[in-house]
């Protein structure tokens, strides 16, 4: 069995970076290892598309007061500028704790309508590498345009600006929140890859964990444990999200993305329903392992007390026939005819071998009787 | 005992194709494996019957604004063809998402009010040769018709044909709502059979347990717990699904109708109670399990135990006497008599084994009163 | 310790005949082992009273429009009569499904308001003869009429009968809803000697299972345990259906009687504390019996390692004294003088048993000290 | 450790006298072994204090049309009085109910709203000589009155008839719902000491069972969890009468009162805290008292397995040696040279313990690195 | 491994100096153990910022009625003066229960709302010289003042005294609620090193368990479980209080710090979210603890089975040979032909050897076969 790695975002929390207690709020602080952004410019609308690497945030300005009916879309990956997320809140009317939130990338799924525009959390967790990658996307949605921020360059969201570029579907007639809805929906998608894989590992497990209960594959169980309970944390809140959104009628929310967001609700029950049966399936495991340890330990008990019980009666016999009473008073002469005459019958030896013998099949008898000596 | 087979639909789910993740969402995706649907039209009222197979969707099209009395059931089973499926999606105006649910058989069941009609999912699970199978049945409502939508020729619900055919009760008089109750309380009614036989196992598990705690049937309990965990989950969401019906005036369904919803009701709780009642059993059955493993475990130290409370002892004895000790210094010929004078006693030997019978006498009253040698 | 027969209600389940699936609703199925109806009728108010046994259902129909202030009361014990229940529910108008739940007794307590009348479920478990008889009465209320049916001829709602017989306190003069309310009350009030038998059992079991930990003992723990769990079930409902009934004003519920529900509710939710508790003292029980086995264990356990500890260095020592290094070398007639010269020293073997009492005796210091002479 | 005698009002709850099952509500039983009733009447106001002992109830009469601003406490301890109890009722119009509640104590804390006047039930839990003692208190509140009933002549509520002779803080000012809250918010302050006594207890346990796991002490950690259970339970109900009292408007609880009520919630959600802390522990218990189980276990096999392990092969060894292969044919007079030359060796004893020296050096330096000599 | 400290706020709950039950409400009870108050004023408005030590708290009438647009913020480090409270008490109007609440510093965190003020409890929870440190902070904001009361000098809220010294951020600008919002925030902010230095301690337990399963790394797992639940309780009330303001719109609360309040609700869900994982980590402990001592336990037994069954028959079958049926009846010289010739071969002592040999491979391959020689 290869080494796990889909611990990383159970690992990575140990290292968060917390600016020191009471610090001013708001403040974007961007940490060193931070990737470069880049920012591409999508503006679309049901007739036209347009598609750009934007070098220099001025030109967003425009937009905001933009009367067309275009959509833009600011796709931003990679978080290592602070001017320019500044730039981009102040263009936008952002507020700084959200902008904070995008920059601190350890955020719960969540939403937060501030009127002008609804900022979303949303995290997008899945197998890269062998690694289980858990990253944060952050979505400022307006009127006219959407924001999406990325942590790093990761590709699990082409498809949806594939199809903006090709045109399939509603996506370029629906407006800003349908694209919302897109993002979201394509990042819950790769939740299920990243779940069946751990299915996986977990039917290995219970194999491995029937055969040979070794301390390293209850590890693994723990672990893997640990990981879905992370996992349904964030498909909880996910859910929270989801739900808050169909319950309020935000007005940036379109009625025609209502009832695709409700399919996406519908899939976060799966993937939360998903974690639950891998959760009791975990626990099941837990009982395998106790259930195989505590064979293991009636197989060698079992053993040991065959062996035992077999031979310790026959040890004693041949212990008596080791005993050294005298035949003859040595310094009498007399004969002392009641100690150990076996030992002098010419057949004395074979007599005792027969009846260790009937020892030895009564208590094989006894055995096969108690079902001690088929396999457990 | 027999193999079980009941595992179908926690196996099935293993192997669902899903799209790849940030597919088009509304694509009808119609797997290879899909049965060719066949399609009966029923149309009746108080007065009148009609059943035919239809072959062509075409005609369903006057179906949606006939003002007559009629109700129309397209009763279609087996879902491997894409153009007739969109054909009545667009007759009818169903929405796309749902119709995509509708080909992707593994829904939870669910309610969703669309104005114009509703749309519901009902999980089909029966016994069928041995099996226990777990499929789809969807519906659409509308004022004047109802659609049906199941993944195979399944005769489950063919019950509810023959009460519309014979005229039976009130089907034919009490519209769309009333014979979509009649399916979905024919669905929910297989749940029972299915119950009781996963009832009937429990009990053979107990009794084997008790008699012989083997890892296989250990197995057979977690798999029953399992199932039923995907079992309550199902009905749990059956139950949401008809208290949704309960709590809100959906104007597609008819006042008439609302009681016999509650006794539909009625009889998913009670489905729910025996479900949990079943996983009750199934926690006490590991309770068993590891009780009666530790009671074989007991046995097996109490028969080591005894075997070497008794012989150990006795060998030491007989070991005494199997000591060397010179009776005469051979060097200068000296008798030395404190060097095991039993040794040359006449009875020396008859008073050893005298002596370990006591023994042995006393160490089995010691174990009789410690209830060592009895049952258990 | 006696057998117990309380199961009797989780036995039954066993063998519902339920209708086959897919059955038209509303059908009453009269089983074939249902009771010849008995059925009485008592008229009153707060001048008047009559009773007598109605052997025809006709005379009721004057009941239904009857303006004077009287009261009756349709008690009925046994419901083995198809032509008399669909009489009555054609005479009061009642719905077809509730008498059809009115046959079928296994339903979970519960209230439905059907306008003209209502509709209680209430189930009857009281001991008789050594069982435990878990009944089904069901109430319809009318603004004039009571009806009930019992399933038997249970005496346990007599005491209501009594007093209504002997004009004791308020019963003449308050009214089908606190008619409904004195049986209902009484109903419950018999669970009481149920629960105190369990609870009886449960002391007598943990007696028990310090004492000698059988698996008998367990079962029967499990069983309560089991018991307990359709109890709380049972009572819960019957919590929700009172509930209901304090919560809502229901009109036929007169505002004299709400102050008695609220009592009768109290005593509910006495009984379902009593219920929790003793489901706690169940897994208590558990707990008891499997620190009992485990102790057993280390007594045995014990035994062996004190026997085994004592004896074993015993046995080594006798055994090196059983050697027969030669002290004469049998071909050069040397003497070895290296070779065991314990053996021909003339107190060799007062010696060796000196030391071997000294070693027993420092072993059995050490037992003390470690406590595993004392009792556990 | 002393034997504890806290379980009184878990025993208690066996040997209640219920009325027979069906017998007419509000019937007031007085238990045979009721105390004698003294009532002592207070009557106070801002300016005014009075206080003496009532024999007659007859002069109550004139309190309830009293329109002066002075309240009454009629102060009652010991409820062996039917008549003078249904004179009280009849004066203040007190629902019989109530009455058989205050009569019947093992009532939960409740409220209940009257209109004229309020009616509660508050639980006297408190410690006297090493028991302790859990009454009931019994309140009606009334515009000018209070009615106070106490099982016993409990002196725990004391305080309070000091501070309104002493005319302390504003009792006097503040009408009858601020004595109200003095007596509950008193009565609950009593609950401290208990739990701490049990939390000491814990304490002591935690050790014992550390240093000796018996089953007694396990069974002191089972009753005090069972009390904690039936503590919680009222506490419960307790915070729900309060929350009650908060969440509503009643007219007869000042508004004054209304915040000190809040500082009693507060105190009972403390209690209800530390009681599920207290619960946990004994959880923690269970725990350590079945590693303090299983170690004792290691224990015990660990010396079982050196002895054995040390001496077997040691046994093996002088077994050998013990043989009796002829050196020399007896019929033939051959030297048999490969039978056993060790034998004949001068060095071959001294050998032979070298050899089995080692082995015990070895196994001792195994048992060490094992880490099996060390403290477990 | 160091000795852990952090069990303060457990431990100091034990010596919690409670008033008698029965005390009047609302007594000021400063323990003699509190510290003499340091008071500092702080006064500011946009344009201006003053602070200075106060040792007289007179002044402070007139804040009450100033009209100004300036901010006072009175914050008092130390409790042990019991007019100064009383006179505070009195300028500001605020409730004695309160002030009774601030000296009695084991309140859980809340909020009261008074009207002209509202009340705050926050618990500061932080590492201090290897200790955690739980104190408690009370606010009582008014429009135009804060006063806030801690009970040591506690330097862990100096951030915010820094930044509204050097005017950093809109701290100036905000008002009260803001400067309180600043101040819980910090106060929550301290929480995460406590809860990181937690984790960092059950890390080092994992490692430690598996290597070595000792009782005191147990005791430690179970009290790190206990302080994470008082932990998670603080962290509950302190939600609770939270929420309350995020629902409310407490006219105290200025719309602009409601953003920041919501802010510091997702730290406290982070930080209950931690703590929760924490939680379950230490129950995979106990998990761990467990198999680890079983593992001990499997191995010891193993060593025990494997010494006995290779070296049991070999003592049996040496003892067979150290037999002495005689080869020659002594008294009549016959040779006993039949008894043990194998003795008296000449290469009897080397076969022996051999066939033991033999038997010890034999067992060895069946160890190897079992995978009892391996690691477990």
């Amino acid at each position: 069995m290869k080494k796990r790695n889909s611990g990383r975002w159970t690992k990575q929390r140990k290292h968060i970076q917390r600016l020191p207690p009471g610090s001013s709020p708001g403040m974007i602080h961007v940490p060193p290892e931070a990737l470069k952004p880049q920012i591409r410019l999508f503006s679309f609308s049901e007739d036209q598309f347009q598609e750009r690497v934007l070098n220099n945030t001025d030109e967003l300005t425009q937009m905001v007061s933009d009367k067309s009916s275009s959509v833009f879309w600011i796709d931003i990956m990679g978080l290592g500028d602070k001017q320019m997320l500044e730039k981009i809140a102040g263009i936008f009317g952002l507020h700084k704790l959200q902008m904070e939130d995008v920059v601190n990338v350890y955020q719960r799924p969540k939403l937060e309508d501030c009127g002008d525009y609804m900022f979303f959390i949303t995290r997008l967790i899945r197998e890269a590498e062998e690694q289980v990658v858990n990253e944060q996307m952050s979505l400022f949605i307006g009127r006219n345009y959407l924001i999406s921020l990325q942590e790093s360059h990761d590709p699990s969201l082409d498809p949806v600006r594939n199809r903006l570029r090709e045109g399939k579907g509603i996506i370029r007639k629906s407006g800003s929140s349908y694209l919302a809805y897109a993002l979201m929906d394509t990042a819950l998608d790769h939740y299920f890859p990243v779940l069946e894989k751990l299915s996986d590992q977990l039917d290995n497990l219970q194999d491995e964990l029937i055969a040979n209960p070794t301390r390293e594959a209850l590890n693994q169980v723990l672990q893997i444990k640990r990981e879905l309970i992370v996992f349904r944390r964030t498909i909880w809140s996910e859910r929270d999200k989801l739900n808050d959104i169909l319950r309020n009628n935000y007005n940036l929310i379109s009625a025609q993305s209502m009832i695709y967001f409700r399919d996406t609700y519908d899939h976060c029950i799966q993937i939360l329903e998903l974690t639950e049966s891998y959760k009791e399936v975990t626990a099941s495991l837990m009982d395998v392992y106790h259930s195989s340890v505590s064979n293991k330990l009636n197989q060698v008990m079992k053993v040991l007390t065959i062996i035992s019980t077999i031979f310790i009666p026959l040890t004693f016999i041949v212990g008596v026939y080791g005993m050294n009473f005298a035949r003859v008073n040595p310094e009498t002469g007399e004969v002392l005819k009641y100690n150990m005459p076996e030992l002098y019958s010419p057949y004395g030896y074979l007599l005792v071998g027969v009846f260790m013998t009937i020892v030895v099949v009564l208590q094989v008898i006894f055995f096969i009787k108690k079902g001690w000596l088929g396999r457990s």
